[in-house]
C-alpha cells in the first residue's frame, strides 16, 4: 500500500481533551496536516466499559478513513488503553497512542523507580500503565490513583484555582507518600492543570506529559516510514501542509471555544459528524 | 387503547441520576412495578445538543415500549428540558417529566416571587424552568445557575465533604444574593447532597425536590386515568406488583453499586442493553 506523505494525521479523543495533544503537533510537527475528531456526543470515556470503548473507537477510525489520514493519533488515554490492542491489528496504516510515549519517557526520567500515575477511573482499572512499564522493567513500583474531578475542573475553567488546589492534594497524597519521583499525567485534560499539579507535587517530582511524548513518537515514526510531510507547496497534490480541520459529534460551539483556549492558533470552526452512521 | 393496569412505569435518565425519582416511587407508589433504563453509556446530556437528546430519548422510548410499560417517567432534567415537548406528541401513553411538577411546587411555596434554579448547563441554557415559572406568573423573576461540579461530586461519594460545601457557596453566592425564597434542585444527583445545600441556603430558602414532586403528580395521574396498580396479586397477570428491573446501556457494575447507595430496598442486578438497536 502506497501511503500519500500529503496526506493528513487523523487524531481523535473522547471530546475536548485531546486538543492537548493536537497542540504539541502543530508545534512540534507544523508541516502536518491534522484532521480532529472529537467525540463529545458520546464523551467521556471513562467510566464506559471496554467493549463499548471499543466500538466507538471503531466507528471514529472508519470515519477518519474517510478522509484519507495517513498515520491515526488516539489521543485519548481511555481509548488507548482498552481498545490501542485489538485496533491496531485491523488497519493497515501506523496507529500510535498516548500511553506508550508517556511509559517510555517515565522509564527513562525515573531514577528510583517508583512512578505514579493519574488518570480516570477505568484507565487506572485496566492497569495497563501498570503493565506496560513492570513488563519493560520489574524493578518498576507504580503508584496508580484515579481523578474524576479534575476533567470537570479543567472544563470548568478552574485550572489555577484554590478549591482545585486542595482537591488535586487530596487525590494526591497517597501517591506522594510512597516517595514517587515520576508523575504520568494520564489523562489529556491534565496538562492544562500542569502549573497547579507542579505546585502540588514539588520540584522532586517530575511531570510526565504524554502529550509531548506522542508528538516526539510520531515525529520518529514517520521519519522512519518515509512519511513526513515534505512541507513544499505542491499546486496538484491534493492536501497543502499545515492545514487543520475539525470534527465533532455533538456541542461544536462548545467545542470551539474550548479550542480556542488550547490551540495555539486561530483555528476554523468544527463540522458535525453524526458518528453512528460510520 | 386499552392500558394494563398491572403494567410496569417506565423510567429513564441519562444515567444513575434518575434512581433518585425511582427512590421517591418507591416510597409514595410501592405497588407499582417500575423498568428502570439508564443511559450510563453515553451519559451525561447535560452538555449535549437538543438533537442528540431528542435522539437519544426517541431510542430510549422504544426500548421502554417493549417492555410494555403504561406510563413513562422521564427522569432526567434535560431531556425533560430538551426532548419533552417533541416526544409527548408522538407516543400514546401519558408521560411525565421532571420539570413541570418542580415547577408547580416552586410556584406554590414562593412567597416573594424570586425563585431559583441549580442544573446542569444545559438546562439552565434552555430557560425552560424561567419560561415555565414565568408562562404561569409573570410576577415571577427566576435566577438560574449551572453547577457542572456537582454531578462528579456526588459520584465522587463527597456529599457532605468540606470541599463540596465551599463549591457549592461559590456557586450560590450569585444566586442567593438576588433575595430568593425558594430553590429548585434542577438535576436528579443534587437530592442527594441536599442535606450539605440545606446548610448553604439557609432556614430561608425552601428547596424543592422535583423528584419527589414527580411521584406526587404521577400518583395523581395514575388516579385520574384510573390507571392505578390496585395491587392485589392475580396469578394470570402478566405483571406482579412492586416489582422493579432495571437496565442499563453501559457499566452495569457500577450503575448496581450507585444503585445500593440510592435505593431503599435490594434489587436485582441491572441488564445490559444496547440502546443504539432500538
Amino acid at each position: 500500500m502506497i501511503i500519500d506523505k500529503y496526506a493528513p494525521i487523523g487524531v481523535f479523543d473522547s471530546g475536548v481533551g485531546g486538543l492537548t495533544v493536537v497542540r504539541e503537533l502543530m508545534r512540534n510537527l507544523p508541516q502536518e496536516n491534522i484532521v480532529y475528531f472529537g467525540d463529545t456526543a458520546r464523551v467521556p470515556y471513562g467510566n464506559k466499559s471496554k467493549e463499548t470503548v471499543l466500538r466507538y473507537s471503531r466507528q471514529i477510525i472508519r470515519f477518519l478513513e474517510t478522509k484519507d489520514v495517513k498515520a491515526i493519533v488516539v489521543a485519548c488515554n481511555t481509548a488507548s488503553a482498552l481498545a490501542m490492542d485489538t485496533i491496531e491489528k485491523e488497519i493497515n496504516i501506523p496507529i500510535i497512542g498516548v500511553v506508550i510515549p508517556g511509559v517510555h519517557t517515565a522509564l527513562r526520567t525515573t531514577r528510583n523507580n517508583r512512578i505514579g500515575v493519574i488518570a480516570t477511573d477505568s484507565t487506572i482499572k485496566s492497569n495497563l500503565y501498570q503493565t506496560l512499564l513492570r513488563s519493560n522493567n520489574s524493578e518498576i513500583t507504580v503508584f496508580g490513583k484515579a481523578c474524576p474531578l479534575f476533567v470537570p475542573l479543567v472544563e470548568e475553567g478552574w485550572t489555577k484555582d484554590r478549591i482545585t488546589y486542595e482537591i488535586a492534594c487530596r487525590y494526591l497524597d497517597d501517591v506522594l507518600d510512597k516517595d514517587i519521583d515520576t508523575l504520568i499525567m494520564g489523562c489529556t485534560h491534565y496538562p492544562l492543570m500542569r502549573s497547579l499539579l507542579k505546585k502540588v507535587v514539588g520540584d522532586d517530582v517530575t511531570l510526565v506529559n504524554p502529550a509531548y511524548e506522542t508528538s516526539v513518537a510520531l515525529k520518529k515514526l514517520l521519519e522512519d516510514l518515509n512519511l513526513q510531510n515534505p512541507g513544499d507547496f505542491v499546486k496538484e497534490k491534493k492536501f497543502q501542509c499545515g492545514r487543520y480541520r475539525f470534527f465533532a459529534s455533538d456541542a461544536v460551539e462548545r467545542f470551539n471555544t474550548f479550542a480556542d483556549t488550547v490551540l495555539p492558533c486561530e483555528v476554523e470552526s468544527a463540522e458535525l459528524v453524526q458518528i453512528e452512521d460510520f
